[in-house]
């Protein structure tokens, strides 16, 4: 299979914690992005809204990237690194507020439009709740609901993915895993609005991914060129209970194979993009080793494709795992 | 609020753990049946189908629940204990097998009919899968549905409620969480087919059980007396990683208040029952100690009502503390 | 039983996460120690090193906290809020680095002494490793505890309370939990190094925290105003899987008790602080929540003293619920 | 480097969970044996007291097993699977409860000098507590204690191995992890007292297992063949979550590389022992893919040998993951 491989241009900037503000120095958005280009097998970028794009800078961007030979993979609109959306971006109680999220996210519609991108990656970071006892659902879930909708049906040219994750930085996010995210999507009534899943958030739901990508295929709506609502994937690693955005394949192995496998079974045609957080890493080193494992373990399946296809229809754990063992181990 | 309370039958008896084959001697059916009889405020009683009811001794079993003035509160079809559905009931890649769980779930809902029972608890236990690599997830999926499918529409009088899980006894469930279990229920096109929450599988899950329930009300069908999809709840609680099916309030607090609250507030009239495994304990008194916590915190609902009404809609946690210190500490 | 409650003057402040910079104003020091002496009950400040106080500042510091009637609960040196240890502190492998680390924490000795402080917390947040296969533990725990063991012998008046906690900032920590970190006392050969109990830390560690006491009461050494090795006591709440640093008694409750009894059997005298991150709620607030609910746990015990000695000796969980619903609960 | 790789017996059995009494046919003990014996490359099997080996028997099964040409690796006494053990074994606050766990294990001792077996491997899985407010931890560690003690004691020429897990069938264990296993070990003052590392446990407890090792290896004591205290090694690999008891290498992959990198440098020279529950797979399949992968590492290990310690020593990520993916992946 043929896959298209981007970066998340933040990723290559100084990550931070909660309590270091960054262990390396901070590069300008310029050298972030040659670093970016110039990871082996890199053709697209994803851009966070504010950061590394807005209204006044996209036609340069556009120029930078054509420069560079890149496409543009994503927008990210920002709604998760300002205080302002503390309670909610689009579900926050203040109406004025909630209002300047949507407003931005369609500023970043027309951003993304202007750069020739089809995609905005919607991660709700702060769409969410931390205390029980004090959040009405109900509401909460109308609010999210009809602010996706708004956006989408305003965009209907534009595809929006809505990336899930169980917690942080809020204690339990609203979109938090596969389904009450495809749940989400239904409610909106537009099928422009699908998924991102990202493995280390998967893991840390507890999901297989795998099965993740087929729950999005089976709903419905969605295009051609996607697994269903899947419309995008981040890619990292994690020790499983936390979202540690590690290099792929440091701590786990199978199941980027299930991964890799299911996007192809289920027709993903989308970016296999990296999101890394590599405090104190090199991070285009780092980000590059991801895409290097996940080169890898496509060359795993495509070299044993029809073995894996027949034992995925058997539950024969150790017939799968002979061939794991075989593909991967000497001797 | 009025609430019905009751309890499983099977939790009055010897409880085991992979280990050791039980902990208590066995009591036989009529000794249990008489302990669960005497737990304080207990209306309804759960029967496991060949445990505790067959299709042989169903009128037998009505007689006695009459006798002791208890409803069946609903029949859990046995596709858990069993060897032969040990790679699935309903989802079984051998179709003798699964054929085999579907007559059994129809004869269990005659005999539910017979009882007077409207509800058939399903916990699809064995419906899952423990290794990647090996599972054809769309076709599992697909005979999960199908076979829910047919039993709900051959008894349309009778509601079915899927019991989720994220794991155990298989590693990952088809029916993991709230959500992947309403999209179920959406796919076998079945009104009469809803969600039973069980409050320690909803912890292990990473749920907020309140917005859970919030869930099931949101999806539409259901009937006027449930909250949407949510047929049955389960209560127990645990130390939050795995399904220790304790007595609840010995660990967790608020959770409680907020799930009694938001059952309240969209509407459910089922059943409270109570779910533990007391490997070690008595199990009358500790399940019986269970209804007498959620007494205690429907009492604490009732004196506060419109107080928890208000902070709810808040997002205020200060507030929320402060209002729940109040009801349950001194000075 | 007395008990001297305390907080950690930082989370007075604006607290910041990986993705925003903090959700609030950034008040100055001075509104900070205004905000911090005015929550009701504290009788205790603990300041963070370089943040808080400085060898140049001490002694107005002094000034202020005798103003204010407050004691300097401890020092807490800022090990881990600098890029330059990022790769560890005490076990940096860079030898100068860790030189740094070692004659900071003397020159923050010093300004303990200077504020009449006899006690160091110690958070060797960096001091840890996020990868697999390229740590040698050996060296990195010889490291650690030479550093610590070097700062101790020259303090000989002053204790030193490591706290421990199983990740965040780094995928695993040196000191990851109570037993581990006792032997790193032990490897000190020191009797003034012993341990701080984050109870949040500990919650995530999968630890019950009254049996956390018991170990530190076990060791030795240590100091008769002391649980043996437990020299410090930082309390928050959290939902289970993560540091979420939550107002004490929103989630859990029966561990509160449990830890407070444990405290006074084992002879704690220690400071009973505050460990919070108030990310969106009125700091002031939220901390002194916390301490009203501790204190209204202890009343509890107070009261039924007696009764809570009894149950304890029995392994009767039944008695320990009815205990406590019958605290709790009203009916 | 050279193995030993040994099973234990009654994973070849019919292993059960808490819902369903075994899905597969029970083997008679013989035919364990000789399923055992044909697994490629095991020379060593232990035997479960009770189930595999009493005192009655011990003369017929060493004749079995030198016919079998195989090594008994350990004996694990049965203080697991018996209800009288349920509310603990060594630490059961019944004296003669607690007498008859110790005279038991006495026999045990005896049975495995009859067999020429000088490890006892001591899985405490009763010896915990379940609710919090209910148990003396002071009484239970030191009962457990002296027991340990009072059995090494007896029995200079035997090794102990405390096998740790952090829970199951106990909420809470007292032996949970490797580093408070160390501290009852140094309690007990014997140095014939050490510890069991099962991979699965250490996973679920948050542990690298690499560091564990090392712990082991601190400690002081233990033998010249040992790493220190570690006696003993049980694999198996598992979600992360909890002990799913599955075939080494089909979730994870570098702590598998990282636990024998440093079982070689620790100097341990004890058995590699499979500990599975493979409940619906054929036994002695399952089992030998654990010991094929666990050779596939071995031989990686080998290969590389200079290369993995030069980047042992760096704490460079980066690097690591290179020589990972060159060794693991084509291209």
């Amino acid at each position: 299979m043929t896959r298209r491989y981007s970066v998340i241009l933040g990723n290559l900037g100084n990550t931070k914690d909660r309590f270091c503000g960054g262990y390396k120095d901070n590069p300008d958005t310029m050298t972030m992005l040659r670093h970016a280009a110039a990871i082996p097998d890199v053709s697209g970028i994803e851009l966070v809204g504010t950061w590394d794009v807005t209204p006044d800078n996209a036609g340069e961007m556009k120029k930078i990237l054509a420069d560079l030979g890149k496409q543009c993979a994503s927008i990210i609109p920002d709604v998760f690194t300002q205080a302002k959306y503390g309670t909610g971006a689009y579900s926050n109680r203040d109406d004025a507020v909630r209002r300047e999220a949507i407003d931005y996210t369609r500023a970043m519609c027309d951003t993304a439009q202007e750069l020739g991108c089809g995609l905005l990656c919607i991660w709700p970071g702060q769409d969410g709740f931390d205390y029980l006892m004090c959040t009405d659902y109900q509401d909460a879930r109308n609010r999210f609901r009809d602010a996706i909708a708004e956006v989408a049906e305003a965009y209907p040219g534009l595809r929006f993915a809505l990336e899930y994750k169980p917690k942080e930085p809020r204690c339990f996010s609203l979109c938090a895993r596969m389904a009450d995210t495809l749940l989400v999507c239904q409610e909106t009534g537009c099928d422009n609005v699908g998924v991102c899943i990202d493995t280390g958030h998967s893991y840390v739901a507890g999901e297989s991914v795998g099965e993740a990508i087929v729950l999005a295929s089976r709903l419905g709506g969605g295009y051609d060129d996607t697994a269903g609502r899947l419309f995008h994937m981040h890619f990292n690693d994690n020790h499983g209970l936390w979202d540690d955005d590690m290099i792929v394949g440091t701590v786990h192995s199978t199941t980027y194979l299930e991964t890799l496998y299911w996007l192809d079974r289920c027709g993903y045609g989308g970016w296999i993009s990296m999101d890394q957080y590599p405090y104190r890493e090199d991070a285009a080193d780092a980000i590059g080793e991801s895409i290097q494992w996940l080169r890898g373990y496509s060359a795993l399946l495509d070299q044993h494709r029809a073995r894996w296809d027949d034992v995925m229809k058997t539950g024969d754990a150790v017939a799968a795992s002979r061939l794991l063992r075989q593909a991967l181990l000497p001797g």
